[in-house]
C-alpha cells in the first residue's frame, strides 16, 4: 500500500496546474465576456479554441482514456489528480479535451465502435473538432430505472428507425456538436437488461429536433447547454448500430463508470477551489472586530471541508485503482459509493463557502454559485444518490450472504 | 394556550386561497411568457397589473400592515398565515402589494415618516404605484456587522450629500421603482449604534447610478432584480431624511423585525408548496416496479419534511405572537430563531422535492429550482445564519445569567 | 390562536419548580447514595416516599389524567408544561405519581376497566401505594409491527390461560410491583387488528416468572428496572380481561397517544436542563485564554439547541391541544410527529452537554449521561422513529390523496 | 500508489481473524461471565491469561510497536488493519498485548526511557505481566487545553514531589496495575510548551490513593476501569522522571500520534462489526410483511454505513502512512482529521445498528450498546473533537498563507 502519486503523475500535475494559472485562469472571463457579448449564447467563444491549441501543444489532450493508444497511456488512477485539477474551473475540461459527455462518447466508441464509425466520429472528437451528446433520459419516466426508458430503435431493411423524446443531452447547444449516441428499446422480447441498443444519429439527420435548451438553477450552461431531443421517425443506416443489438445496457455499464468517476475526480478539484477562496476570504473579511478566520463557526467550516474532500479523494482514488486492477464490473461498488459521495461532499462545501462570501456567493462574482448549481445536477445525472445508494446496499447484502453461511 | 386560528383570519385564507387558484397559478406562466417574450425583461409583464387590480378589487391589498389604518386592520399572527398562502408562489406578494422590500419601506414610513414624506412616497406605495428600493448591504464590507457600512450621509446646508456603494438593492430593476431608502454613516462621532442615518433618495436625483443588477444562481429575478447601486455625490433635502440624524440602527431594528418574519412565512408557503408538489410527483411516477411514493426513502422525505414544516410554522407563529403582544424588541430571540429555521427547512423541503422530480427538478419546468435559489439567498439576507445564531445565544447567556445569580 | 399559558397552569408551573428546587434536586444524590448503601438495588430508597407524601400535601398528585375525577382536572394541553418540568429529573415524575408505566396503565383502567378493576388496582395506583408493569413488548418478533405479536390468551372455562414471553416491561423491578397489562393474541381468527385483547395479570401469579433485568447502556434503572417476564401456563379469571376480547388494538390506540406523549413532554424537560447545565458549565470553564462560552462553536451549540427544544415544545402543545380538542385518533399524526422529533431533539442537545462538559459528562457526575441513555431508548420505545416517520407520511399521502382528487 | 495490502500484512490479517473467531468471539460471553460471577468485578477474568498466553504461541504478540526490535517489526500502515481486527471485540486488544493505555505507555518508555526504567517497566509490560496507567486529565480544569494542568511535580533533593488530582486514569482498576505514568507542572517559569513533566510513578508509592472508579454511560469497564486517583506528597526518585525535566509535551506529542490512531482502527473495526451484525438482523427480521433488509430506509443506512466506514478505513490508513514517511509531526493535520472522523463514523455506525436491533440493541444482548458508550468517549478522549477541528483549520489557513504569500 502506498498513497504516494508516481512521478509522472506529479509531473504532469504540476505541469497541468501551470497551465490552469498561466492560461485557464485568467480566461474564464474573458470566455464569460465572449459569450456574453457574442450577440447569440449559442457560439463558441473564440478563447476556447485559442486555448485548447496551447493545451494540445503543450501535450496536454486527451489524457482520460485508459488503455488505448489515442489517450495519454494514463490508467484511471493516474488520471484522476489530472482531471480533478481540471475540476476547478467550469471552462477547463474541454479545454484539455477532456469534457463531458465526450470523453464518454470517446470510450464508446473507443471499446465497442467498428473501424469505419471510428474512423468517422472518433478521429474528430480526438481532435476536438467535433462535439457530441448522449440521449438516454427521457422527461416521461423516470430515469432512475433505465428499464422505463421509451424511445424506440426499429429495424427497418438497411436502415433503423428511431422514435422518442430525450432530454438532458448535454452539449447540445454546441454549434460543433455533430453526433449524439442514442439508447432506446430495440428488442422489446429480449430479457431485461438486453432489449436496448445504442445507434449513433448525426444531428443533421431529418427527424432530429432540439426542442429547446434546458436551465439549470437558472443558467444556460450555454454554448454547451442541455438538449430537450424530439427523435421523430429518424432514419439511420444499420451501420451506425453500436456494438450490436441489445447492447445498450452493457455499453452503458461500461461507458457510465468511467463517466461518473470523472465527474467525481472534478468534483473533488471544484470543491478544492471553493475551499481555497473561502480560506482566502475569510482572512481578509472582517466582522465584529476579527477576521472571520478567527470565529470558531468559520474554523469548523474549514476543518470540516478539509476533511470531507480528503476522504472523498481517497475514496475516488480507490475505486479507480479497483477500476484498473478488477474492472470496472467488480469495482461497481466503489463507483456507486464515490457517486453518492463527491457531489455531496462538493455541495456542503461550496455552500459553506458561498454563506462565508455573503451576498457575492450567490452571484456571479465568484464562480460558486455556477459550481453549485452544476454540482447539485450531479446528484441526478447518472444514476441519482437514491439508486447508488440501493446498489451499494444491494451488494452489501449479498456479499454478507455468502459469509455468514 | 389556543392554536386555532380566527374565524377572520380562516375566512381570509380561503379566500386567499380560492385567489391563488383562479387568478396567480394560472398566470404564472403568462407572467414568464410575457416576460420572455417582451424583448426587455426588464418591463413588466401586463398581466401584473391585471391581477394587482383584481386583488385590490376583492379586498386582498396592503394585508401586512399592523396598527395602521392603512393596512387590512391585521397583526402579525393573523396576518402570518395569508402571508404563507402568498408564499406559493415567487409572483404572488406583488399581487397582494405585500412584496418584499416595499412592504418593509412602506413599514418605515408609516412609523417614522413625516406626513409629507407619506404624502409624497407612502401613498403611492401603498396603491402599488411605484416601487422601491432598500439601500443598505455594501459589497467592501461584511454586512453581517452592519456597523462596518462605509456609506456616507454628510450634512451640507440644508441639503444632505450621499456617497458610498450598495448592492443587493432589490427591486431597484423595476421600471416603477422610484425612490431608495439608504443607510449610511452621518455622524461618525456618536456611539456606536447611533452613527448612521436613512434618508429617501428619489432614483431619478443626479448622482444615482445603477451599475449592474446581479444575478442569484444564474436567475436575473427581473424586472424586480437586484441592483449595484453607486451614490456618487448625490444631493437629497434636508427633509429627506427619515426620523432623525443617527436613528439608522433604530429604524432598521423595527424595520428588520417584520421583514423578516415576512419572509419566513412566505417561506412555509414555498415549502408547502414544494412538499405538495413533491407529494403528487411521487404517486404518479414508477421506478422498479413500484410507485416512488412506496419506497421507503421517500417516505421518509414526505414525513421529515411535514415535520420541519410544522415546526418552522409554529415557531414563526410564535415569534409573530410575540411582536404582537411583547413588542418587536423583546421578540428578538424568536425573531433570530426563526430567521435561522425557516430558510433551512424550506432549502431541505425543496431540495428534496427537486431531488423526486429528478432533471425536471433542476429546470424550470416546476418552480423548484427559482424556489431553491431564492430561499438560499435567505440564509444570508437580513442577517447570515451564523449571526442570528451568535445573537440567540447571546441571549441565551444573558437570561441565565439573571436566573443563576 | 394564543401562545400564553393560562393563569391557573403558570400557577402550577411555578409551584412545581419551586417544589423541584426545595424537594426534587436536592434529594437526586440522596436517591442515588440510598440504593448504592441499600445493599440489594432492588428496593425502594426510602426518600422516595418521603417526597412523595410531601407532593401529595401540596396537591401535586396525579396531575396527568385527563377528563377524570381522579386526576388534577387538566386537558393535556395544561398538562404539558407540568409534566415538562417533572421530565427535568430522573426521579420526579415518581414523586408526582406521574410516572411511566402507571400513568399509562392508569389511564387504560379509568377509561377500560370495570368498576371492580378500578377498586382493585387503580385506586391503589393512583394512591401510589402499588407500582405497575405494562406486557407488550417480546423478544423474538420485530416489536415495531405489533401484529407480529405471538403470547397467546386462551379462554378456558371462566379462566383465561397466558403463555409467552415479553421483554421491556418496565417497572417489574421494584418489590411494590404487583400487576402487569399483558397484550396478547386471544383471537387468531378474527380481522388483524381485533386479534389481541389486554389482561390484568397479578405479578404473584403462579407461572409469572422475572427471568431478568435488562440493563440499558450500562445502566439497570434500579429499582424501576425493566424486566424480560415469561408467562408460563398463567391462569387468571375471566373478570381480568380489560373491555373485551379483540379491544388490545383499540386499548393499545387509546393508551399509547397519551403515554407517547407525556415522554415527549419530559423529554423537552430533560432537553431544557442539559442546555441549562451547557450553559452554566461554559460560562465557568476556560480553556485557550477564554471562557468555553466565547469560543463561537459553543454559542452555535446553545443557539441550535435552544432553536430545536422550542420548535419541540411548540410540536409537543400542538399535539396535546390536538387530543383535546379533535381526539387522540384523530390527532395522531401530530402524535407520531411529536414522537420522532422530541427524542431526537433531546438527545442531540444532550450531546452537546455531555461534549460540553468533557469526561465528566459521561460519567455520572452530571446526570447527562443516564439522560442519554435514556433518550436513546425513547427512539425505540413506543414504535421506533421510523415506524412513526412512515405513519406520517401514510397519513399525508393519504391526505393529499383527497385534495387532489 | 497501491492500495492493495502486502502479502506478509494479509496473512497476519488472516492468522488475526482465525484466530478471533476460534478464540476470541467464543470467549466473550465466558470472560462476561467470569467477570459477573467472580464477586469482586476488579479482578482478571481466568479466560484472558489462557487466551494470551494462546495469542503469544501464535506470534501474535506486540504487533504495535514499529521501530523496534519488542515489536512486530511493523510499520504503523502494517498495523492498521490488524489493530482494526483487534478492534472487533472490547476484550481483544488485550488478548493480543495490544491495548491502551499499556501501548502508549510501552511507546513512551520504548522511545524516552533509559535503560533502566525499561529493565523495571518496559520488560513486564511486553510480557504481559503487569499493566499501567496514564495520569494526564484532571477534573477541574479543561483538559482540552493540556496547558491547564495543576498537578505539580516538584524537585526535592534526589526526590520528586507530586501533588495532585488526576482522572479518567484508564486501566487503574486492574489488580496487575503497577505504574503510573503522570504528567505535571514541573518548570513553571519555562516557555509555555516546556513547563510540564513526565514521571514514572508505582502505584504502590505512599500518596497514591485511587478515590473512585469512573463509569461510563452506567459501564464500570471492570477490571480495567476509569480511575479518579490523587497523589498527595507522593514521593519518587530522579530516575523516575522520562527523558528530562519540560519535556512533558514533547512526550505528549509523541504518545499521542500512536495513540490516536491505534483508538480510531479499532474503532473502523467496532464500526465493521456494527455493520456486520445490522446486516445480519435486518435479513432475519420481519415487519410489515417482509425482511427489514427490503425496507428502503434499511438499505439506505447499510449503504451509508459502508461509504462512512470506507472513508474513514482510507483516512485511517493514509494518516498511517503519512507517521511511517514523514513522521507523527509533520503527519499531525491527519492525525487530528482522522481521529475526528473515525468515533464519528463509528458513533453514527452503531446507533444505526442499534435502531436495527430495537429493544435487544440497548441492552447487553448485542455488544452494540457497549460499543457505542466507548465510541462516544473517543469523541472526548485525548482531545475533544473541536480541537482536533480547531487544530486542522489552523494548519490549513497556515498552508495556504504560505500558498498565496
Amino acid at each position: 500500500m502506498d498513497f504516494q502519486y508516481s512521478d509522472r503523475v506529479r509531473k504532469l500535475i504540476d505541469q497541468l496546474t501551470d497551465f490552469m494559472e498561466e492560461v485557464v485562469y485568467p480566461n474564464e472571463a474573458v470566455y464569460m465576456e465572449q459569450l456574453r457579448e457574442g450577440g447569440d449564447r449559442w457560439q463558441v467563444p473564440p478563447v476556447m479554441e485559442e486555448m485548447k491549441k496551447k493545451a494540445r501543444q503543450a501535450g496536454l489532450w486527451n489524457l482520460f482514456l485508459p488503455d488505448s493508444d489515442h489517450g495519454g497511456g494514463l490508467n484511471n488512477l493516474e488520471y484522476a489528480p489530472l482531471c480533478e485539477v481540471m475540476g476547478r474551473s467550469a471552462i477547463a475540461p474541454e479545454v484539455f479535451n477532456c469534457n463531458a459527455p465526450d470523453t464518454g462518447n470517446m470510450e464508446v466508441l473507443e471499446r465497442y465502435g467498428t473501424e469505419e464509425q471510428k474512423q468517422r466520429w472518433l478521429r474528430p472528437l480526438l481532435d476536438g473538432e467535433i462535439r457530441s451528446c448522449f440521449s438516454m433520459t427521457e422527461p416521461d419516466v423516470a430515469s432512475s430505472d433505465a428499464t422505463n426508458m421509451e424511445t424506440t430503435i426499429t429495424r427497418d431493411g438497411d436502415e433503423y428507425i428511431i422514435n422518442g423524446r430525450k432530454w438532458w443531452s448535454s452539449g447540445a447547444g454546441d454549434p460543433r456538436c455533430r453526433i449524439a449516441i442514442v439508447m432506446g428499446r430495440s428488442n422489446p422480447d429480449a430479457p431485461r437488461h438486453e432489449q436496448h441498443s445504442m445507434i449513433l444519429v448525426p444531428l443533421d439527420t431529418p427527424g432530429v429536433r432540439i426542442e429547446r435548451m434546458l436551465p439549470v438553477f437558472g443558467y444556460d450552461h450555454a454554448p454547451h447547454g442541455h438538449g430537450e431531443i424530439v427523435y421523430d421517425q429518424v432514419r439511420v443506416p444499420r451501420e451506425n448500430m453500436i456494438w450490436g443489438e441489445g447492447k445498450g445496457f452493457a455499453i452503458a455499464q461500461g461507458r457510465l463508470g468511467p463517466g461518473r468517476i470523472h465527474h467525481c475526480m472534478r468534483l473533488i478539484g471544484a470543491a478544492e477551489r471553493a475551499l481555497e477562496l473561502m480560506t482566502d476570504r475569510v482572512k481578509k473579511r472582517v466582522a465584529f472586530g476579527k477576521p472571520l478566520s478567527d470565529q470558531g463557526v468559520i474554523r469548523e467550516w474549514i476543518a470540516d471541508s478539509r476533511i470531507e474532500i480528503e476522504q472523498a479523494r481517497l475514496l475516488t482514488l480507490k475505486a479507480a485503482y479497483m477500476m484498473d486492477t478488477v474492472g470496472n464490473r467488480v469495482a461497481r461498488k466503489e463507483i456507486s459509493m464515490i457517486k453518492v459521495v463527491a457531489p455531496n461532499v462538493a455541495q456542503r462545501v461550496i455552500d459553506r463557502a458561498i454563506q462565508a462570501f455573503g451576498g457575492a456567493g450567490v452571484s456571479d462574482d465568484v464562480p460558486l454559485a455556477a459550481m453549485w448549481a452544476n454540482t447539485r445536477t450531479l446528484r441526478l445525472a447518472d444514476g441519482p444518490d437514491e439508486v447508488h445508494r440501493r446498489a451499494v446496499a444491494k451488494l452489501e447484502l449479498a456479499e454478507r450472504e455468502k459469509v455468514i453461511r
